[in-house]
């Protein structure tokens, strides 16, 4: 049994580990074009502001260890230039060597990830203009950091990345503008609890400016401006862009492997594409929401792991099934937590539901014990059967438990649970931990209670 | 419509609020035996430590703030004697004047709590015996520190109670022997899991002493010495006894109010006892375990709360309903948090369940963030059906989520989940909260496995 996989960072490693575990006689070799492999994405950020010091810490496996440790073979600054579907080969160069070659596969893994969107801007070409996607990304902003001293940034994007990335360059005493072409940042959270961070931005000193899109960067060399549609010229040291990412399925495409509505690869419970021996994961597939049963492309780090472990057991016979997402993620943005999971009020609205809300402010834990804190939870409820379709919660990184209180409703959400039934929750409560009745209760009752009206 | 409630901790209070909400017009009454209510009886811990400094912070309502605030009458020093259930009325004592009179009511809710358990041993009346129910106890302890300085303790009971006790001791920098009659500290953990708080204790320098009762207490006037069964006599300037607690059920009992197999007030899941027109709620009732359907008695605050709440409603003819409990826990005790619920392994084997456990070391978020830590969390799951039938958790207090885990594992259980779903759950993902595949996840997959062996 051959195994190839195409691209080794979350997905594809998670599906190489997993097929040599169930079976250690198959050959199984990964394709990786960056010289990176299996590195965390989400920790990007720390490495930028230096709370991870070193860049080999957010490097999980050199191609060496994995190699060593999980007996999978890896090919790193390789890249898949085609996929035979008929031969099932694919052809392989090797980027160092610029030279081609065909291989074999009994079963192919596409897990390529996903790509930062640059728009065909004027200036864009400038130096200076920075994204941050891999570790190459990370590397060039921490470099560009550390030579030049910067004192001005411009974040383009105010979603998690853009904000994760604000908080880094704050925390490297670099002044941060932040722009949103939306009318709010975090889009993905109803705007009263987008608020919230808002507000805590500009308590930082960023300066956040909504509804103004990008039209132009200006400089010599380097990038010195960056222009708005609204007028604004907003001087700067450098740039990073954010404004999102779009699945890598060019590969797939031109082997005939099939798309979904959204874009990104199609593939059913246990990743297979519609080409049979092609299996596909990770960033570069969409996924089924659970709540709504509708494809959607939400490319997590998360998500990305569970599903090459799907793969690696399918693609040996073994049952596995990635049953889809929530939509569930959290990020912390300067002193907040901020977490959602499910639908917005927006969403859900969106989705044709009658839904009613509850935003309730909640102790952390008891008022008399050391660091109490506050956290914001907002429920999205279903009129008519009570069930609960979302849930969004902010709070203080450190002290809130933010975290705590998304996963209970996580899995409140993935049990199709009422918003009245959270009360009945044997939930641990001790004053250092909790309070008896928690707020993600309180928010079920008034919730529940909007029902009514 | 005329309330009487017994007792003003966390149920009569919770009831009275919550009938007065529903009833404005309701005239309703709390009697309490002490001069404090509505405390917060697990705080009590933290204010001997000095962690809550002032008394007042662990006092949620003063009776005239109650009063004030919520609308219900408090008659604190006020003790119930008798309840005639043919005339519905209370004879009630004013501890002060020493007075008694005679009280209609319409419903009457009994929240009479529980009692240290203090058993009749040689030297039992010597000074400076301590136990700690109530602020008064907690009063004692702290004062008896603050006077006398002292340099060595015995904490009688390896119980949540004992050990938090031990815990604030050592806060005030005193010596701490706990003696524990059970085989194991911590009875309602399985021992493997026990074990890791009691080498914690063992590190923190608390000589702990299993499988050995108490036989006498010597000195003259205060208490010197303790005696134990194997023959040890440990010299101590203080004992605290925490060997358990017992459910204040004298006055139902006289009325004939039913008590259940565990001895505690038997109710249903209204809150209604076997005598109409009478409820009881709290500490002093017994309740359902979700699991295995059985009457249990687990007196805690969260519940008090909760089952205070649904009196309240049901009271007041508004639909209400507590449907149990799943003996969920949490305690911090020095560095660790230490959590349950649901079935320990010998709990579930004891109750007839054939059952498979996993016990897993997981990190509480990814390993280059600050504050990486540890925590142990162990799976029981039914062998047959792989649902899951309890879980422990135990980590670092402050860093390893172990409230988080454990609260998960809550909701999974309430809903009847299998360990191998475990996986499905969308958890939250980003580097300073979580790893991409959460130890709960693996102990469920570890657990799964050990089905089919």
């Amino acid at each position: 049994m051959k195994i190839v996989v195409i691209g080794g960072v979350a997905a594809g490693t998670s599906a190489a580990a997993r097929a040599k575990r169930l079976n250690p006689d198959a050959e199984i070799i990964i394709f990786e074009r960056d010289s990176d492999i299996s590195y965390s994405g989400c920790g990007l950020p720390y490495y930028i502001s230096n709370i991870v010091e070193e860049r080999d810490d957010i490097i999980i496996y050199t191609p060496e260890r994995f190699e060593a440790k999980k007996g999978a073979k890896v090919k790193a600054q390789h890249s898949v230039e085609d996929i035979l579907v008929d031969s099932k080969e694919v052809i392989v160069k090797d980027l160092l060597k610029n030279k081609e070659k065909k291989l074999k596969y009994d079963k192919l893994l596409i897990a390529t990830g996903a790509s930062s969107i640059i728009p065909p801007l004027p200036g864009v070409e400038l130096d200076n203009i920075f994204s941050l996607r891999n570790v190459h990304d990370a590397d060039k902003i921490v470099d560009f950091i550390e030579v030049n001293n910067p004192k001005k940034a411009v974040v383009i994007g105010g979603g998690y990345i853009g904000l994760e990335l604000t908080e880094s360059l704050l925390e490297q005493n670099i002044d941060v503008r932040v722009v949103e072409k939306a009318e709010q940042i975090l889009t993905n959270f109803d705007s009263d609890m987008a608020d919230i961070v808002l507000e805590h931005l500009k308590e930082k000193g960023v300066e956040v400016i909504t509804g103004d899109g990008i039209t132009e960067f200006k400089g010599e060399e380097n990038v010195e401006q960056v222009l708005t549609e609204s007028g604004k010229e907003l001087d700067c040291d450098f740039v990073v862009m954010s404004i999102g990412v779009k699945p890598n399925v060019e590969l797939a495409q031109k082997a005939g492997v099939g798309l979904g509505e959204t874009g990104a690869i199609k593939v059913n419970s246990r990743m297979e594409t519609s080409v049979s021996d092609i299996y596909a994961a990770g960033d570069c597939v969409e996924s089924t929401h659970l709540l709504t049963g509708n494809p959607v492309w939400i490319p997590l780090g998360s998500t990305a792991n569970k599903q090459g472990r799907v793969a690696g057991s399918t693609m040996m016979g073994v049952e596995g099934e990635f049953k889809g997402v929530l939509g569930t993620a959290i990020s912390k943005v300067c002193d907040l937590a901020v977490a959602r999971t499910g639908l917005t009020f927006a969403e859900a609205e969106a989705e044709g539901y009658e839904v009613v809300s509850s935003v309730i402010k909640s102790g952390n834990h008891s008022g008399y014990y050391p660091n109490y804190n506050k956290f914001t939870v907002k429920l999205i409820v279903e009129k008519d059967s009570g069930i609960i379709l979302g849930a969004q919660v902010i709070g203080d990184a450190k002290f809130a438990g933010v975290d705590k209180r998304i996963d209970i409703l996580v899995t409140a959400i993935h049990n199709q649970m009422k918003a009245s039934e959270l009360i009945d929750l044997d939930l641990a409560y001790a004053p250092p931990f909790s309070i008896p009745k928690d707020g993600v209760m309180v928010a079920g009752i008034v919730a529940d209670k909007q029902r009514n009206k």
